[in-house]
């Protein structure tokens, strides 16, 4: 996920940005295929000075002046010069950017998301129908299949998974609406240029949507129910490896886990880090939803918020998700700890429904 | 909206929880019909001491402790009071009674939104072909139609109310657990209680999901990216109705918008509204999300957070959704200003594809 | 705290500075001895319609217009009338109004804060010298004692009261500057005025605030501290009263802690309290900040979203102050539980500096 | 401010805090002066591989532990190595850090904020009696100084300035508490070392504060203010600059404030940072407030998600600090169209008592 957000990476994006907007121009016949090709050459001689860039970027407030200035400088004054970036603005690459790296960011989640789906299905089944003491408000209430927790956690995972997917599918699209969003400059060619370079980026095609938040607002509330569940189920682990509880622990991970101070420890830090993650969250989300009331054709200080709090929420996530696909891989489960818990609360071991409702939860299919 | 989530209407769903579970567990012969027939007449005698109530909730930590003492209070010692409240926990009845507010409070937003849609749908096609200044941060840009902006608004909206609806309609669901979440104490017939419970509350059946929590997730994200929405709205309006730009200013709504301080003043007190929901929102959603991680069966403090929150977001949505149809059906626009505007800026009339663009917005349907 | 929020108390609020308003100008020369007594008395005789009026100024968007154009009309037409409100805003009264509350508030929370103070500086000295298992990564580590636990959680809370009276102190100030705070209509004395107001309101005096959010800004996070500080100890309250731990648990409350599906459960109820309002505050005081950033003279929507949401702030620490205060002055401690668990832990009685530490806390004045 | 927390930084403070340990160790006789003195040296010959670090501390979950491993295999096996590290534990590393870091991060900020006070106060003097439209909800309201509204600025500034130093001060404080916060291990010498430690290190000294995390949520949630402060004046620097009121502008500069699709547009690219820090901030500061409720002696989470909350936040501060500091140096203000404005306004030139509460505003001093 860090390739996902790099600097080289958005670099890239804004380079594919470019030289699909020329090569949609040119198909278009709005720029001569020569002075395409000159930009897609370019683009691809783009010398990558992520840090000298990263100061200009800093300066101008947005990475696509200094990259359209430096590839302009590149090319031969004249006409390829001039077809470069034409009809398009510094928000239309940064937009775009986002839902490039977001559809990339959103795949390698559904990868981790799967294992944790898998994972935790196999574990539902196995203790389906193992009592155990259920536990509310952290006191011993009656009893429940150790199982039933469990399809729980991942029908809470498997529920955000595909509502994010869903909502990166339904907003991934390309912004391409120039200088005030009119797509003016493109000799009225400006949707069929849009169709072309959605189909070259792999988009969706559409009305440019650089006033309208919904997207990044959509993603970001996503990922954050995807943390929340991914923290719920390590909240319950972190729980259920208390020394005094000891029903289950994070499985062994060379070179996690351990402490400076007491080597004998085995602490969470999966669990650590899904629920650091479920701190963080909620705080990001609101300053993408904050950053909604843009003001008219391009906003001051709302859109530009999403992009570093959209990256830290697929960073997050995919920690969260890596880690909690480990312990959903390998979560040592102690029966006689089970056992032992169960019988002290002196609740007896009627375990209602659970098995019947732990079936329902995993016939749920995670995804399509 | 205050009518859905007033105390009134809270006690009258749990009321109606506690009915429609006597009358499925009756009909699945977990209870006998009369003590069925006993606990709705109960429920029906019920005397709404509201304030009464309000304080032994309070106590108690949930409304359902006190309902359920005083309507056993009021049954005959016997099978009826056994039989009452059998198999459900207080979490069943909070958070069936949040959803079916929830279902509620939704449909009062959309017909709110509808009003929006067609008012802003109208006013954009009346001026899908004024040429307009575009202004983007803050400064004057390029030309735009002042349509364009106005089906951005619309689309906005409308894409927010669509995403609301259907969390609201994929969430609202029973939840039936009982005390562990197991439906024990139902003879097995859990799931068929269930079933008859959500098709006489008219909401969707399924597991219990008292430890994932999804559904108020969802919900609570999505009214904020509507609120956001019609912030957006609201920021644009209130910008083109300052005195030095004039282009366009809210309809005068009787006893609204007045100065305490300056008669001749008119205030953009719809858009204010808006805002401040807006500004409140995220916040709120925030807290939402952060109670996602609850503990085991039953959580302590996260999913309890979620009740006022939601309320207080539909309360919020509520608000600024009324004041913006008013809007939407009133804005008073100036042409002249906007000519005027348009022509200090001297940058041309060169409206680019807006008139196609705004088509094309006002084609997407807001609801099928 | 509801009395002091409630819409009783904000309406008195209200006219409490109508009439100081009134009679400071009345001793300044602005307006007559005789038009300051007929506004006072026609305060005293304010009909408390509290519904009527809640009404109104929803739709005003302000409480001071309604009750500002009901006293102007139980007035005499003339001299009397026209001295009503002069020189000032609604704002002015809003902004007046809130600070009011807050003072109240928080007085009502210091009490809560030295029962707390009192209650756990007892029980750390009690068990200052305890030799506990403490915990880390919620991992069995070394030995603490178990009074130094307590001096945290005691240290904490202090620290925040403290700091959180020190923004009311700094920020509880008068606000009086007129329609665009320039204090103009009252003949050059405004600043006289303002400070024969705050005398009478026991506010601090100084130039108009209208515009600078700060003091909101800084008592909602203080206020979002102490919550925190409420809900560590309530975090840790819950953790050593589960079954398997059982080293403290809550005092019994008669009506509180009940489960309505298992009679025999204590539950952590004043915990619950304190942590649902540990989940709620962080996304209100980010409310309050996300509002500084107010337009002009008076902003549109940033300002209007403070009242509600430092009322819910204080209504969530009064809330979390009165449970923990019970809890700190009633938590059962289980000696023999703590000695069975550090036994299980294997790690001998070492418990370092614990016994000075706790010393060095509890010294700590909590205030001055 | 990137120096202040980049990752060689990071490691300079933990390799400061190993170094001071030993030191004060070896001055208290815990461990012996040769052995500090190769640790010292070990520290000063540390092979600064930030990359290979950060990956071990990624899957360690803290630094210290690579840091640590890395130390002890640079010093022979032995006393030197035994002593390393001695009595301490990850997160006394970790917190010691954070509050280096915050110090130094403050001393930055405040010497952009010394720049913004001088700017603004000269500017505030200059047109102290310069008549403008004053404006609330964006609509001329009554006139005003002009100077008056920046007096406002610089107080709000200085005041969000003021708080934010005195919170580092108070709490920049030492966190030395080992493995379980009792500061075993270290044969009673503790509180020696530890005063020793807090005077090499330039910190506060005082009991471990691990579980009490006030310190952070003051820090992040000053920041918070004093971003929201100058948010406040970007916002209205912005609208100043609208071209339909042009009464102020941004200063030029070099590479600020281009548009990489109109040459000739002057952006308000300043105050777009400082916007943009105003809406990500207020979710940063949940964040930190969201942590406070720890578990026991380390909590799970919610310190974790501290560290890169208060880096980001010192960041956004930073850059809206310095941007600001070059517009309040540099402010364009245009009096003809002030006046032009006012007279537009129709609403004399009264501005009241501006010019005395300007000056009060302006006595008011930034710092003690």
């Amino acid at each position: 996920m860090l390739a996902v957000f790099s600097d080289e990476a958005t670099l890239a994006h804004a380079l594919a940005f470019e030289r699909a907007l020329a090569q949609a121009q040119a198909a278009e016949g709005v720029i001569s295929a020569a002075a395409a090709e000159a930009i897609a050459q370019a683009c691809r001689a783009f010398q990558f000075d992520v840090e000298g860039l990263g100061d200009e970027a800093a300066l101008a407030g947005t990475l696509a002046i200094p990259v359209v200035a430096r590839l302009r400088a590149s090319l031969p004054a004249g006409e390829a010069a001039a077809a470069l970036h034409r009809g398009a603005t510094s928000q239309d690459v940064a937009d775009t950017v986002m839902m490039l790296q977001a559809q990339r960011g959103a795949a390698l989640l559904q990868a981790d998301a799967s294992r944790i789906d898998v994972g935790l299905a196999d574990l539902a089944m196995r203790h389906a129908q193992t009592p155990a003491i259920g536990r509310t408000l952290l006191q011993d209430a009656l009893p429940i299949s150790f199982g039933l927790r469990i399809a729980h956690w991942r029908a809470g995972i498997a529920d955000a998974a595909r509502r994010l997917q869903s909502d990166v599918t339904e907003h991934a699209a390309l912004q391409l609406g120039g200088a005030a969003g009119t797509r003016a400059g493109m000799e009225g060619k400006g949707a069929a240029v849009a169709a072309r370079m959605a189909a070259a980026l792999d988009l969706r095609d559409g009305p440019p949507w650089h006033g309208r938040r919904n997207g990044s607002a959509a993603i970001a509330s996503s990922l954050g129910m995807f943390i929340g569940a991914l923290a719920k189920m390590a909240r319950d682990v972190s729980l259920l490896a208390q020394n005094a509880i000891g029903e289950a622990r994070e499985p062994l991970t060379a070179g996690r886990g351990g402490s400076s101070a007491m080597a004998h420890k085995r602490n969470p830090t999966a669990s650590q880090i899904a629920l650091t993650a479920g701190v963080r969250a909620p705080g990001l989300v609101a300053g993408v939803l904050a950053g909604m009331a843009v003001e008219e054709e391009r906003g001051l200080g709302g859109w530009q918020a999403e992009g570093p709090a959209l990256a830290d929420l697929f960073l997050l996530a995919a920690g969260a998700a890596e880690a909690m696909a480990g312990v959903a891989e390998g979560l040592e489960v102690d029966d006689a700890a089970i056992a032992r818990n169960l019988a002290a609360a002196g609740v007896g071991e009627d375990i209602g429904e659970s098995a019947a409702i732990t079936a329902a939860l995993l016939e749920q299919k995670r995804r399509d």
